[in-house]
């Protein structure tokens, strides 16, 4: 079978009615205003390297990963839409880029003005390598867009650099990153220079990751101190950063969440070149262990803001989750690959179930405030009082963190968004996403275009015309979604049975396609109770709502106060409703649930008999994606399930 | 209305077959097992002031109390138990700790030979008051059961002291305790030597508190520091121990519990000595709030280990619960006194209930080891691998800690029990709690000794004789405790009607009383499924099962694991079975519940649209008090209702 490669965003047009003014508030609003941001905090001019020591606000060692990502977001967004003014502040910034380069190639704000001694002397706690990997993937993302080689030169001489100094020969060091991500921007920077040497050094990052002797004992020593395989974690030795063993015996997925998918992703990555079946099989395991254990119903992954890390199988509190923003991106970055890597729907059920959900949360719709963690339940009072909680969400989504990994990387997602919808090889167009738009495949050697007419993820049919340059034969893999329990398909009209036809979660119709052909995929909707795991105790007795890819939540905006104590009639009607007007054009759920009342309690009373009369109540349920967009108050993604 | 005081506990004798074991447990294994942790963490010998700079395990700032709560256990003990070994160890403690005081009457091993440069420098964090107050308690009952004068002269000596150096005179500091305790030992101290000075510094003590200009900030800054209120609270402002307000002011129980309900125990003794109105008025206040709001249906109260805390109200997590054992003992010492101050069954109803759950879970059966906090819900693998938690719960009860606050507290509270019993007064004899043996109160001029039949809290009839030395005429009242709907009362084997003589949760019976009088009281008690206020959101859609005062838990030990996913069936049966081999006697409950089952579930599934069969399965539960002294395994109070 010819292998599938992902159809680049530039060759995606999106013109729906759900991510089409997403993307259009990401460029007028997110992409300007975390620009706004990154001048203010003195990360936009940090590469200028005029910070000297005893002056206020040094350069923080991740900063230059901040920067990255906003340059590769406008690389993504110019390759769509072009914007003059946004490629003058990206083409600046690079100037002063190319200028912080050292002699040797070494490219590092704080590690070249604030600790230069420090220089690849604690790889466990420092971000050197991390930085390393945003830029060079932003040099490919603004190469690609604006053909613009100044920062991938910038980029390979660094790449040169760090491969003199990472590897086994003499005088090299055998370290690795404590935050991985250098590992799947080497493979990038080796697809887009054909320089093979960055992925066989991306191969040995991967490789290296948790051998014995531990480097982390190794360079602690170095720097006089004993090794601290704790740092960070409090729980077990290194798993905080995945370096607890080699990754190929790794079985489940552990510690920092991002640090975690990024590491995944640059396995993938490089498994996919290598076809190292060994690292597929661990991926395998990881993959089964994440999404079938520790993962929640919106995507969203890290079950604790200790550590900003997964804990163990079905432990998924709603109020105190982390679910980074961060982190559920790290998992659509993951599950990209390993569709490609090993064909197979349920890859592309979670990558869409985290787009949808569990990252869109992350942004407000009016492109300006985010969410570093995505809880499943929110109370405004608990976030801000009960120290257990992470008050990052406390007041809602934020303009700006101190620690600012999640704005950037939300609007570089949203801006290559298109690059995540097909796939094609010489014999396969294939159809990840349903989003109305067009897309320009290279199939059967030839283009072949893709026009999507549906509203998806609101209403169940989706119609695609294929359009061949000439008649040819080819297979067109359509993703039946695992939420999806009724598909149906028709072929220029004609049913076509999906059964026979349908392998790992694909209808794949084979037939030689000419322009004029029309396939009519209908994927019904109703609305789902879901239930999770009984090993999953937090969500015993309740349901969450879900919709297509949607998945539902309770606002006290629509609501009122009291929550946790709505019970869904068993067996009660739920209906699904567009609203046009509410939350940018959302689909809502509305229904009925049993409340106790609360008039009954008298003030002082806390615990008695169980008599409780409860009352009615109308229901609202509003996608998880756009909560926090009205006033803040409480918010439950489950619901009690029974009464 | 004659003032009620409390009766003595060693007027009070107690045989019955649920504390009486306790307490000799706590004699036999206890006591003795706490002192050999004593001495072998060198706390026992550290009066002895060996220590030098540069050795190594220094004495640490709150050892002292540690010691003296163990000799305060001794003395109570000692009193209805006569002990030669432990009088003798005790002997030889009291010994050094009078050669440890120095000239000018200071007595703290910390600050006389580890930082003796810091003594009074730091009240806000250290606890020189709060070791002082727990010696003088020790001194008080020492004293009380021996006779012996040495160390009551002793810690009479460090008051005079304390009160030299604190007092609004020129010179004199205007400080306060940042762990309250002393407030309510100088109120012991003072009754025990009729000297009113000690009362007055107690008043002192809580009438600075919260003050502006801010004690502690004024010593902040004496130390060269910057004042820092958000130090071990990181919420608001010296709340953290009580100083956020004069107390007066105060409405809301707020941050560190133990240090709250000692403060609160001591201005309740201040308030009963002076008759301060407004002090009664503001403990009310926080009463109600605490026990309407921040208390859980076992009694225990904090509920977040970060600070040990309260956090607001009806915030009330059962997992990651703290409920340190100590508050839940600072809660019957705050009840015991309001049950005087302000006579009313409420205060009893809220004693009894952390006496009989949130307290005595903190001591195994064996009586040598402890929890040092008591969540609501406990599962093994969460315990240890989600940090929010406290891993303090992880491995079950614990042999001993490092702050080794909780067992000597337990270990007192124990021997002193029979104390929280009875209260008399020239007119009155007043019964709170009902455990067999016999009483010798002091009412009407006269002994008046009270037998009490009865096994409660297994069995609803209580029958008491009542014996003056001659007739005579007073009030004997009998709690009609808060969980009891449907009580009957005999007296002489008459029925008497009870509404027309309940009063605030007691049964007034005023007659002539003579020997031979017999009164029986009957107190049915179904077991009761309980709902909490729905405002307490983690409790919503469950009931807790209780009986009598007793709460109930399931543990896996019986009821297999995944006990969060167990139902009630609505209106099902439970019944009550004694169990004499189970745990040392209890009375269990048994019945029926539904649990979904997990066979159907793939393994690698982890939601689903929800149509789970479930299974019918029984139950059986436990007294939350006797929960892991089996193999260790989750458990439950609050359990899924309504299947």
């Amino acid at each position: 079978m010819a292998r599938l490669s992902p159809v680049p965003h530039d060759r995606v047009q999106i013109d729906d009615a759900f991510w089409a003014p997403r993307q259009e508030v990401n460029r007028k609003a997110t992409l300007p205003g975390v620009f706004k941001h990154l001048k203010a905090t003195g990360r936009y001019d940090a590469f200028k390297l005029k910070w000297k020591p005893g002056k206020p606000n040094p350069p923080h060692k991740f900063w230059d990963s901040d920067v990255a990502k906003w340059l590769e977001a406008v690389g993504f967004s110019l390759a769509t839409h072009p914007d003059r003014k946004l490629q003058r502040l990206a083409d600046r910034l690079i100037d002063d880029i190319e200028k912080a380069q050292q002699k040797d190639g070494y490219l590092n704000v704080h590690y070249t003005v604030v600790e230069p001694e420090l220089r690849w002397k604690n790889l466990r706690d420092n971000h050197e390598l991390y930085c390393a990997g945003h830029l060079m993937e932003a040099a490919v993302a603004y190469h690609d867009a604006t053909g613009k080689r100044k920062l991938l030169d910038v980029l390979c001489r660094y790449a040169d650099y760090i491969d003199r100094v990472f590897g086994r020969g003499k005088g090299q060091l055998r370290g690795y990153p404590g935050h991985e991500e250098i590992e799947l921007a080497l493979m990038k920077l080796a697809r887009a220079t054909g320089e093979n040497r960055y992925a066989e050094l991306a191969r040995f990052f991967v490789d290296e990751r948790g051998r014995q002797p531990h480097y982390y004992d190794i360079e602690a020593r170095a720097r006089g101190e004993q090794p601290d395989p704790h740092r960070g974690s409090g729980i077990t030795a290194y798993d905080y950063n995945q370096s607890h063993l080699p990754v190929r015996e790794q079985t489940t997925v552990e510690g920092h969440a991002v640090r975690a998918t990024y590491l995944y992703s640059g396995m993938a990555d490089v498994a996919m070149e290598t076809g190292d079946k060994s690292l597929l099989k661990a991926l395998r395991k990881l993959w089964d262990n994440c999404a079938g254990r520790r993962m929640y119903v919106t995507g969203g992954i890290g079950s604790t803001r200790f550590g900003e890390r997964f804990t163990f199988d079905y432990d998924l509190p709603n109020e105190s989750a982390y679910a980074e923003t961060c982190a559920a991106i790290g998992l659509v970055f993951w599950a990209h690959r390993m569709l490609h890597l090993d064909p197979d729907g349920r890859y592309a059920d979670v990558m869409e179930r985290s787009l949808y959900n569990g990252v869109l949360s992350g942004v407000s719709l009016d492109g300006t405030h985010f969410f570093y963690v995505n809880p499943l339940a929110f109370h405004p009072e608990a976030a801000q009082k009960n120290p257990a909680l992470h008050q990052r969400a406390a007041g809602g989504r934020q303009g700006w963190f101190g620690c600012a990994c999640c704005p950037p990387n939300v609007a570089r997602l949203i801006a290559s968004l298109g690059g995540y919808a097909y796939s094609q090889s010489g014999t396969e167009a294939r159809v990840h996403l349903y989003i109305r738009g067009r897309a320009k495949l290279e199939v059967a050697g030839q283009a072949v275009e893709i026009v999507q007419k549906t509203d998806y993820p609101w209403t169940e049919k989706v119609r695609l015309a294929v359009r061949p340059e000439r008649p040819s034969t080819f297979t067109l893999s359509l993703r039946i979604p695992g939420w999806c329990r009724s598909a149906r398909l028709r072929v220029n009209g004609k049913s076509v049975r999906l059964a026979p036809i349908v392998k790992k979660g694909y209808a794949a119709i084979r037939r030689e396609w000419k322009r004029g052909d029309r396939v009519e995929l209908t994927l019904p909707m109703p609305v789902e109770r879901v239930e999770a795991h009984p090993e999953v105790r937090m969500d015993c007795g309740r349901v969450a709502l879900t919709r297509g890819p949607v998945v539902y939540c309770l606002e006290e905006a629509d609501n009122g106060p009291r929550l946790s104590d709505l019970v869904l009639k068993r067996g009660a009607k739920l209906t699904a409703r567009r609203e046009k007007d509410l939350l940018g054009d959302v689909v809502v759920i509305r229904g009925k649930a049993l409340r106790r009342r609360e008039d009954e309690w008298k003030s002082e009373g806390l615990y008695r008999p169980a008599d409780s009369k409860t009352e009615t109540v109308p229901i609202r349920a509003v996608p998880y994606s756009t909560w926090a967009n009205r006033k803040l108050g409480e918010m439950v993604v489950w619901i009690g399930n029974g009464g």
